[in-house]
């Protein structure tokens, strides 16, 4: 083996589907003594987080904490406390996430019931109440708040309280919803939710912050059979990140990771959640403009519209992959490709946490149209430019 | 909610059983520019991590990868990926870990064979013999090669070869081991192995290192279910973290973390392997005679002894946990209690990578000597950080 060197990564600006740009005070907390993980003062840090993840999740569930591990084993939490062998669950599919749902409920021996819809659509509600009128046995209704792969948001306050109608628990992806748009645990009644770190918290990716509620509890207390994986089994984690000082040894928590989670939380607590939501919608409102201005249409339709990611589709006659790698290597712009049904036909545009900012909106406009025009499209990028420079003087 | 501000850590001097000292050089990578998971430049540091593992696991494995989640989710992939309905497995508890492994076993719808050693002693080989004797149908033999809840070590290389005569796959847990003490996946032919970052490595707590043989992978791709959990499946793992630039995304990695195991890896490169495992075993023997000195017993006996975990008895009459509150409130120092079976009976010494240091020999024989002197001991501190000093000296 010829002798490897310490990597020493470029300096990107991330507009892709996340990770997002992480934000220097994050970056600086991970980088402080490594404490052990049961220690005292640990120990207050993680109940602050708790406390910290009850406000940015409007709940006080209080099994609220961060799993050890990305969104995706967040996810895997959910559905393997919650489903157990023969249940049935209705999980809606409008793009990547709910097919990965469908396949953690097979893996739980649970029977998906899937409602599709249009990938860049929001779930239908008339469909699911078809789904929950004909499947009076299902249990759960699992969906996805805020698609990633499409930039779809969905209306999970109506959808909960249809499951709920249904004697159904409800399960919600929030990855990418959590502090870029509205989200109400406790008002929504939503009983079981996961999210990441590395969208809309700024933060880097590896943590999964979770939310159950009381009844969701229940459940898991009193399944008739152990939850399949040890590592995700609440029943054992909580026995670390209940209450008190006294903690049981389960797992070695990512200490660093967690300063990080901690330091972003704090920073969502004093920018205010609500001011977050209304940053990343000004921030899309300047970027959409700008986007139209270039002649890049929106995938998804209007009130539908995640505010912190802009599917846009590809213009004809443009090699898609050749844009995102030029913008990459010019100008250490970072921009997603399509996932699933949408690969190769649409940009991922993120505005997500410290990246929904003016300079970003700029500096992804100026160098997409200076792309675009040299690759044969005829763009006025300086309009584009005023365009999203409007927007955001009308709010300021 | 009254509001809360950044979270600043003390500094602690970490000689428990992990998370162990975290050295500057790797808290500085953690805190580099996050970049894409799918960016050209982070799949190239990837590679580099590939190569630097096998070279700490001594193999030429191709799929030797870190699993973004603790050691216990090494663990899990291990058996979840190995381990189908039915399948008998034979695992050896002589501490916490095995029975961890039971756990798992189970919960993948396994059958567990319990090959039984008392706390602190090695896994006896013969009796391993018996058990794959008596079970012809088991396919698995599973075992810990250091015990970080006693400080014993296995014979590794016997117990797999024990295995192979009886056409069993060997799954070996080196959580504590990997960088610590000699390991050598492909001379000993062990088949799946798992480890942690957080032990003799000097990194943070949050990944596991793995590494899967050709014959191990080969069960892993003929099975005939899927493995039960999403996340961990290797088959789908595998498309992001296998060869060249073209990555299926699966999972968000953990980006920074995973620049702070690059970073410990290039460390244990410029090191030397065997020049780590030969730190860990003067400094053991230099921790050993002014623990000695001090008046406390070893638990393990001496040839089975782990240099990088010591574990002594608690002398007669001393409030252990009391002892370590002390130890950590006046010197910010952390020793690690007892577990399990011995919980209440041992403190547990890490001396595991960046920890393995003279001046932390010298902190922790005058802090512990100091403090049994207080509790009515009468310790000879000075003599006993002479008999760690001279231990230093004759291998200088």
């Amino acid at each position: 083996m010829s002798k490897i060197t310490s990597f020493h990564p470029p300096e990107r600006t991330l507009m892709g589907p996340g990770p997002s740009d992480v934000h220097p005070r994050i970056r600086e907390a991970l980088s402080r003594p490594t404490i052990g993980h049961l220690d005292p003062c640990f120990v207050d840090m993680m109940e602050q987080t708790k406390s910290l993840l009850q406000y940015a999740f409007q709940t006080s569930n209080e099994l609220t904490m961060p799993v050890s591990a990305p969104g995706s084993a967040g996810m895997e939490t959910c559905f393997a406390n919650l489903v157990e062998h023969g249940d049935k669950v209705i999980v809606c599919q409008n793009g990547v996430f709910g097919g990965r749902m469908k396949e953690n409920v097979e893996r739980c021996g649970g029977i998906p019931v899937m409602v599709e819809d249009t990938w860049g659509e929001a779930v239908d509600a008339n469909k699911v109440a078809e789904a929950l009128k004909n499947n009076p046995d299902a249990s759960i209704l699992a969906f996805v708040h805020a698609e990633t792969s499409t930039g779809a948001q969905s209306d999970a306050k109506t959808l909960v309280e249809l499951a709920h109608e249904h004697d159904c628990l409800s399960i919600v992806d929030a990855v990418t919803s959590l502090g870029g748009t509205a989200l109400k645990v406790d008002e929504w009644k939503i009983d079981a939710i996961y999210s990441g770190t590395q969208k809309c918290l700024s933060c880097t990716p590896g943590l999964s912050p979770i939310s159950f509620s009381e009844a969701a509890l229940e459940r898991v207390r009193n399944r008739s059979s152990k939850v399949q994986s040890w590592f995700l089994d609440l029943n054992l984690v909580m026995g670390y990140w209940g209450s008190g000082q006294q903690r049981a040894y389960h797992h070695t928590a990512p200490v660093n990771a967690l300063y990080g989670l901690h330091e972003a939380l704090v920073m969502l607590q004093d920018e205010g959640l609500e001011n977050a939501w209304q940053r990343h919608h000004i921030n899309h409102l300047s970027l959409r403009a700008g986007l139209e201005t270039l002649g890049l249409d929106f995938v998804v339709r209007e009130q539908d519209r995640l505010p912190q990611l802009n599917a846009v589709s590809i213009p004809q006659g443009i090699d898609e992959a050749a844009i995102r790698r030029e913008l990459l290597n010019r100008y250490n712009l970072e921009i997603g490709a399509g996932l699933g049904a949408l690969a190769g036909k649409v940009w991922r545009i993120g505005l997500m946490g410290y990246a929904s900012r003016a300079e970003n909106i700029l500096l992804c406009i100026s160098a997409l149209g200076t792309l675009l025009n040299e690759a044969g499209q005829s763009v006025d990028t300086g309009a584009a430019l005023n365009a999203a420079q409007s927007v955001l003087n009308a709010h300021s």
